[in-house]
């Protein structure tokens, strides 16, 4: 495995709501081909970057996007990894068997292979956000994707809200967390309300990345999406993608309306020195956490 | 249990650096004697607030700063909280047997009983900051204080570190979490290693409210003590002791200057309904959570 001292790696922060995956899909090739030319060596795009974000509603009929993994899309991208000598990470609806669905995030290695894949392990379902009726939660666990750009702990998403899961791709260890995310806001809340939110899901990934002593990268897509029952405004996807290093510092990070590649070199020897300044790892009671298996202590 | 829809909160940041340690009491009493004046139900101290923080050396002698619990400062404290009725939240030195300390958090009930006492659990030890000499890692586990004012999740300072602690405390029904804390800056690092160092101390504390929806009361004292060893240039307590809400947006936030009381109405609904919204215990993959108490992956 390659061990330069930087990592250049590329997020494409970009709009999904075309009707035709297609179309989607030539906006992610384009800028993935503009971030491999200025030297990018992995590059991230949203979560279920081929089409509008289809959970605002339960419709069966919407499960004809889903797609076999190996498939066209892990194909197509895989021919891209390897052209561009570079990894790529994308996110595809799943279709593993008739009537078993998965969201799940596949990662391309440089020599076009599929290095592996992650099932989304934890799935929301909130009001414009019904994924528990497409989606079965994942059944492989949070494992580190090994790759020639290193350890990846790929995550998708809700996932970004539970340290359990950050925690355990660190002790499995990985060296970096990413996630491909679809999230906005529903506009009928007040603009305090969809700061806080947006501020809420800013920290709680910095908060990972302090935590575990990893750099985070987090890729959202934008634009607004209408829904198509018709029973709400839609979502207005927040962009805001980031890269911060393992103190949460911020290397990078986009507005909410922009499209645009962040280009971020992360210093692959600086989580090294936070961990040996703050070893937090060194300190974990790990006799007093069985209670963390439990829903809840009554 | 009174359960009015605000909790008054005072949140006393304050220098601990006198030698004689009445003198930092009297000024933490004259505090906690203005916090109640000012309606706080809740007043909270930082950590180890009855003199410098001593662990900047290892000195045996020290050892002498310890007192027992029940004992003088929980007697003293617990008549305060009984005659202002309120509920104070102390940081102690606790001599449990001869040669068997604690870094020990009490709660002082406004009956003047005292409501229980949490050890610390995660002891730190890196230049000057050497706690693993004194004391003894805690064996009470991470059980909330119940009180008049609800369920207290009391941890303290490296504690913050770990998602963990504030995970488990929110499991075992925590209402809010609490942080006495004693950290600043060695001054030989940069000023832009400084500004990563607090800005993720902050963020990690924050992450925890909102990944358990749950208030978070941090409370660090300020000051410029000296290394009695000499070997460094001593700390500089860097104040900014905060309280958010739920969604870790900060209520109030000190500088890390200034002397004063924080003083909060924390709305008790406001977890309700922010975890409504987000509902992350329900979806929390417990039967994948198993390695988190191991120490590595390997």
């Amino acid at each position: 495995m390659t061990q330069q001292a930087f990592l250049r790696v590329g997020l494409v922060q970009q709009p999904c709501g075309e009707h035709d995956p297609a179309l989607n899909l030539d906006r992610s090739v384009g800028a993935i081909r503009d971030a491999a030319a200025l030297g990018a060596r992995l590059v991230v795009l949203p979560e279920l970057h081929l089409g509008p974000y289809f959970c605002q509603s339960e419709d069966p009929l919407l499960c004809d996007l889903a797609e076999s993994i190996p498939g066209p899309s892990t194909h197509l991208l895989g021919a891209l990894a390897l052209e561009l000598s570079i990894v790529i990470v994308a996110s595809l609806f799943e279709r593993r068997a008739p009537g078993l669905y998965h969201n799940t995030a596949v990662v391309l290695e440089r020599d076009g292979t599929l290095a592996g894949c992650y099932r989304k392990m934890h799935i929301p379902d909130d009001p414009g956000y019904y994924e528990k009726f497409y989606f079965t939660p994942g059944d492989l666990g949070f494992k580190p994707i090994a790759t020639s750009v290193g350890r990846l702990g790929l995550l998708v998403c809700w996932d970004q809200w539970y340290p359990e899961a950050a925690r355990l791709m660190a002790l499995a260890g990985a060296d970096v967390l990413l996630y491909p995310t679809a999230i906005g806001w529903n506009l009928d809340d007040s603009s305090l309300e969809r700061a806080r939110q947006l501020e809420a899901w800013v920290t709680v990934q910095r908060g990972h990345a302090v935590a575990n002593g990893l750099p985070v990268l987090s890729c959202n897509r934008i634009g607004h999406e209408p829904d198509p029952s018709g029973h709400s405004g839609g979502i207005q996807f927040w962009g805001n993608s980031f890269v911060v290093g393992p103190q949460g510092e911020f290397l990078d990070r986009a507005d909410d309306q922009e499209e645009r590649i962040l280009m971020v070199d992360v210093d692959r020897r600086r989580s090294e020195e936070v961990r040996r300044m703050w070893p937090f790892l060194r300190d974990r009671r790990i006799e007093a956490y069985g209670d963390l298996t439990r829903r809840f202590i009554d």
